[in-house]
């Protein structure tokens, strides 16, 4: 089932939300020798590569601080600070249910990375910065709490302004709402959605041809040779996931798309969108692409799909790797054609 | 199927989005006599009231400027304009493919609403202002235009601002991209999200209890006596939907979730979300309702259920009405499960 454990999707903390507005509670955990603090320079996390010999598949792994290394850090006027939540508790280790489950933070600093690189100590350590590729090796547990982490400092780094009326605005809760600090602004009176997070919809669908065998993959100028993927594109006002996924079709390839289906979806954190994934079925063949974003789009055979899946034989494709909602939509297509 | 036509979600126009950076062409199309413009003073749509003899179902109608009429309206600092889309050609109306469908246009205005009211020249039109009752009232079709136009509208009223520098920011693309006037502005280097019009997706589900036959409903302080309704939260970053769905029951209601299937989804135009609609159902049963979102949730078995759906006898509870997702939810359970 391809709608559980996209990559970036898991959640191993609870984000506790409850306490995100309890101060007292916030300022005990933040001192606690038992919490974890991932550390975040401009947005890339300082992460180590793992020995291939761990075994969990997993080639990086985020690096965590305890509380009186960052301590210092955390006074700095650049640093941003977001709880992320606790360990969910393994319902087995019943020895612990008396002392609490530790608590997990995530600062964005806009010091030296260069000195930044020393709190961490060891050697190995180094700045994952190229989004769609260092953070791609982490465990599934790791790349779901990265997700929360690095979508909620990209806000916090964007947005560190009112929209409403220009004014800085302060963080609050945890991290999880920017408060404007003209109290004459309009976004202080009710619950507007500028001081709050922000999730972009994105609508992905793997297009498949109306004699059922054939699927549609375009390419931008930026992929690397060879590399087809799934259409997609930004969910607009008033749209729902349906028609986005028709308009966006049509806008790219000018293929006319009839039944959507949903699949699954995966958050992306760089910076915060949800990549809502499904099948569609075209209703119309003939390609135009729109070559503003696109270089090229094709109809590709089933078989050539399975091939470049198996990375088998001169492939006449390569896709996007196996922790994106591209592949696993295109998996998701074999897996259940093949199966009838 | 649900997912085809929940109010707002209608989308009778072709946004044309290839149109919107051609500045000559919207200048053309704004002067044209065929182009029709809908009126908005602060967010809230011009209407009229139908005659119930008209027969749509529609008790509400947006009205319709010609380009002479708004003519001096756009040029007040206070307006804002949007394009909207041209009309679908009917494939059958082959006479009329020689001329171009008509365009649409909406504007926002900050002037007197008084004053506004006259350009309309009627009686029978007002303001319509209480988002969830009168907005409720129209065609489907206009339901979908409708949403398009305050969500874009609502998303320049809140966001003249630049969130990178707070510098002003201004419309630009017909409406759909505002950029920060600040030429050393970062938000200015590569494409942010800053830029472009924000769409909050929200999760709103139907629990059902493991037995198969209750479903979890929940009620806030301002709803009205008896009225009950499908619980729901924004998605944070970082999430999926279904992560999402979990997460939001059991805050607000106590109650576990394992499965979770999306059904539909709807827009929201106030001010401007993607309802989300899942089916979910429960692991465990005991509720403790979070107080300070939700006044009270309750298991309704079936039969109580679909009382409320008829409005039949002394129904144990009120439902949203049917324009919304809630209702549509509810509605889909029960017409799954009746069929088995
Ligand atoms: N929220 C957003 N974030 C970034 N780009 C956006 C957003 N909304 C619309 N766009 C525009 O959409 C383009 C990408 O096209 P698409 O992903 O196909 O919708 C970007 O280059 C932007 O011009
Ligand atoms: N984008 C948003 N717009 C408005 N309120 C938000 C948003 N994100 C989080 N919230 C908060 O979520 C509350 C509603 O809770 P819920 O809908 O259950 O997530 C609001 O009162 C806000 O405090
Ligand atoms: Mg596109
Ligand atoms: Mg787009
Ligand atoms: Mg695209
Ligand atoms: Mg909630
Ligand atoms: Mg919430
Ligand atoms: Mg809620
Ligand atoms: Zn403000
Ligand atoms: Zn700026």
């Amino acid at each position: 089932d391809p709608s559980q454990d996209t990559y970036f999707s898991a959640e191993p903390l609870d984000r506790l939300s409850e306490r995100r507005s309890d101060e007292a509670w916030q300022q005990d955990k933040q001192h606690r020798p038992d919490s974890v603090f991932l550390l975040f320079s401009n947005l890339s996390p300082l992460v180590r590569s793992l020995e291939p010999s761990t075994g969990s598949g997993a080639q990086t792994s985020l690096c965590r601080f305890s509380s009186s290394l960052v301590k210092e850090l955390l006074l700095k006027p650049g640093s941003v600070l977001v709880f992320l939540g606790v360990e969910r508790r393994r319902p087995s280790s019943s020895s612990q249910t008396s002392s609490e489950p530790p608590a997990w933070f995530a600062i964005n600093s806009t010091e030296d990375p260069e000195i930044l690189l020393k709190l961490g100590g060891e050697k190995d350590l180094f700045w994952a910065r190229r989004p769609n590729r260092d953070l791609l090796n982490l465990s599934q547990d790791e790349a779901g709490i990265l997700a929360q982490a690095r979508a909620v400092l990209a806000w916090h780094s964007h947005y560190a302004f009112c929209p409403t009326c220009g004014s800085s605005s302060r963080s609050e809760e945890a991290g999880y709402k920017r408060t404007c600090t003209n109290a004459s602004c309009f976004s202080l009176q009710g619950v507007h959605n500028t001081s709050y997070p922000r999730v972009d919809p994105v609508v992905i669908m793997l297009v498949l041809h109306p004699d059922g065998e054939q699927c549609l993959l375009g390419r931008k100028k930026i992929f690397p040779t060879m590399m087809f993927s799934c259409l997609s594109g930004f969910i607009e006002p008033g749209e729902s996931v349906e028609s986005a996924v028709r308009r966006e079709v049509e806008e790219e390839s000018g293929v006319k798309v009839g039944w959507v289906r949903y699949v699954a979806c995966q958050p992306w954190p760089v910076p915060s969108s949800l990549m809502i994934g499904c099948l569609a079925v075209a209703l119309s063949t003939h390609i135009k692409v729109d070559e503003n974003e696109i270089e090229e789009a094709r109809w590709f055979p089933r078989q050539q799909v399975i091939d470049a899946l198996c990375r088998g034989g001169s492939p006449a494709l390569f896709l996007p790797p196996q922790q994106t909602i591209a592949h696993q939509l295109v998996k998701h297509w074999i897996g259940c054609t093949s199966n009838l």
